[in-house]
């Protein structure tokens, strides 16, 4: 078995004792059944392979900030959720849903002060740089956030904004998890920064390919419904590129589509996706996430470390290009 | 000048610094809007109070931790606010009136996130005590409030949960800022518990106050409306008192008011108030009030430290006694 699996065993395992038998039972029930709601654990996953990556038996130390890492994460889809009126998650009804607003926030907010006490169990030689790593993150999630939701109601978004937000939003969370591993790890600073970027640039690479999935996926294996951001006119990478590319008639038709109140749901997802043909957009989402699985191979070997472990990021990276789901 | 007030002034100061020049500005002018809002700073005040009591040399110590106390102070009240539904806070519009609710959510958390990387530059010989008794404090503060909801639609709510709501919801933030300055001032474990003791007993004897001022105070001086707390029917400890002390028919006439959906709001306050004169409430508060008191200046006597400062703390709680708004 991979390693990247063997973590995500103990993550997951871990992860169901943690708000166990705490009251009141109110503000603790919705943060076990969030964390009980699975999910891939790709970011503890990775901070405890970072830290391999330099020293396998320093890994131990990793455990609890790998948690505190996930446990965030989750905190942030958790208001998330309230935020964007969202009602399922992972199949299953969102915690505003299921109970309220109110709770979704205060269970929220007991679950990112509970990802700070993992945190903190960071071993004391790296606590204060991982603690400041962590923070630093959190605000920059929370701006992209911010961001995000500022976009949706402008029409003036390039690309480049596009990708500094998600790369706030997605990205410096994945990065921050390797970096966090290599600091326990024991790697120079030299190398955890390339073990950052490296996870920067397969972030924008995983998040291009959600993009590219929602229009261009096989409905038959990709979990959500096909053409969810088309229909919600989600400002999407592909969106914007082909508003960029398409000649003066094929905007034109795509902005009438974005004004469109009233329409059939088929029939606007195959039509946008028609103009995006147009626009070439899948070959320039593909061409702009070789470049960064590109990038992030080289930070990856200029981080150094093991040579098996190394194995394993190349293969996790070369999945996320893969993937159909 | 007092070095209460000096350390008042140094906190304002430093906290209208705190959010400024950041981006996006949507996510942080609401943080911005709150610390300016003004308040006693009693929070941080009390921390560098507490360092101060043990060590005056290292006082500049514990002035960010200090600032990250009155920041966590100030995004319970943002999301409270939410929760609670108020509109108004200092005479201010609340954040999610102001802005909306997905605002306030937002620029709540990374407000939380603030208040830990000011936590986090604690002097690192005192870090991992101080971010762990952080972590314990906000989990507690996040359980008081879910109490104080919970409690709102039950009516079996006794003294003793009533005041363990409090306990949570306002108290261990006192005993932990006064903790957090004595942990930093070099108190031993015994004096820095004895300190943080004096702060819960300060902090109950301060709630009790405030729900004694909501009936019984002078509305000229009191700030907000007096009998707010009636006319809503929260479960104060006068409430509570009363239900527990008329005589039958004194209980169906309170629990008759509690009822009604409709009524004038003078002739309600002014009926609930004498049946708390009935059941002798004033007086019942009164003596619980002196007892914490009297509980509060034990601890403080037996955490020890300069005389001058001791006797700050004293004039301190005996200002919390004697206030009149």
């Amino acid at each position: 078995m991979k390693l990247l699996e063997v973590y995500r065993e103990r993550i997951e395992h871990e992860l169901k004792a943690l708000a166990q038998h705490r009251e009141p039972v109110g503000l603790y029930e919705p943060v076990n059944y969030v964390l009980s709601l699975g999910g891939k654990r790709i970011r503890p996953a990775l901070c405890m392979l970072g830290c391999s990556l330099f020293d396998e038996a320093r890994v131990s130390g990793s455990l609890y900030p790998a948690l505190g890492l996930e446990v965030f994460h989750n905190f942030t889809l958790l208001h998330d959720d309230i935020m964007d009126g969202s009602e399922m998650r992972r199949n299953q009804p969102t915690v505003h849903k299921k109970w309220n607003d109110n709770t979704a926030i205060l269970s929220g907010d007991a679950m990112m002060i509970l990802a700070y006490q993992l945190i903190s169990k960071t071993p004391v030689n790296v606590l204060v740089p991982v603690l400041d790593l962590f923070s630093q993150t959190g605000l920059e999630v929370c701006e992209g956030q911010q961001y995000d939701m500022l976009y949706e109601s402008r029409n003036d978004i390039e690309v480049t904004d596009y990708i500094e937000m998600i790369r706030l939003k997605t990205a410096v969370l994945l990065g921050a998890s390797l970096k966090t591993g290599a600091l326990i790890g024991g790697a120079s600073p030299a190398a955890a920064n390339h073990l950052y970027l490296f996870g920067i640039e397969a972030g924008l690479l995983f998040q291009l390919q959600d993009d590219w999935l929602d229009v261009f996926g096989d409905a038959a294996t990709f979990g959500k419904n096909i053409g969810g951001d088309i229909v919600t006119n989600k400002k999407t990478f592909l969106l914007i590129s082909a508003l960029n590319n398409l000649s003066p008639a094929g905007k034109k038709e795509l902005q009438s589509w974005l004004d469109k109140k009233v329409f059939d749901r088929e029939e606007k997802v195959s039509a946008v996706r028609n103009l995006y043909e147009d626009a070439n957009v899948s070959t320039i989402a593909k061409n702009r996430m070789d470049a960064y699985y590109q990038s992030a191979l080289l930070h990856l070997e200029k981080a150094g470390g093991s040579a098996p472990i190394q194995e394993e990021l190349r293969a996790f990276t070369r999945q996320l290009m893969e993937r159909s789901r």
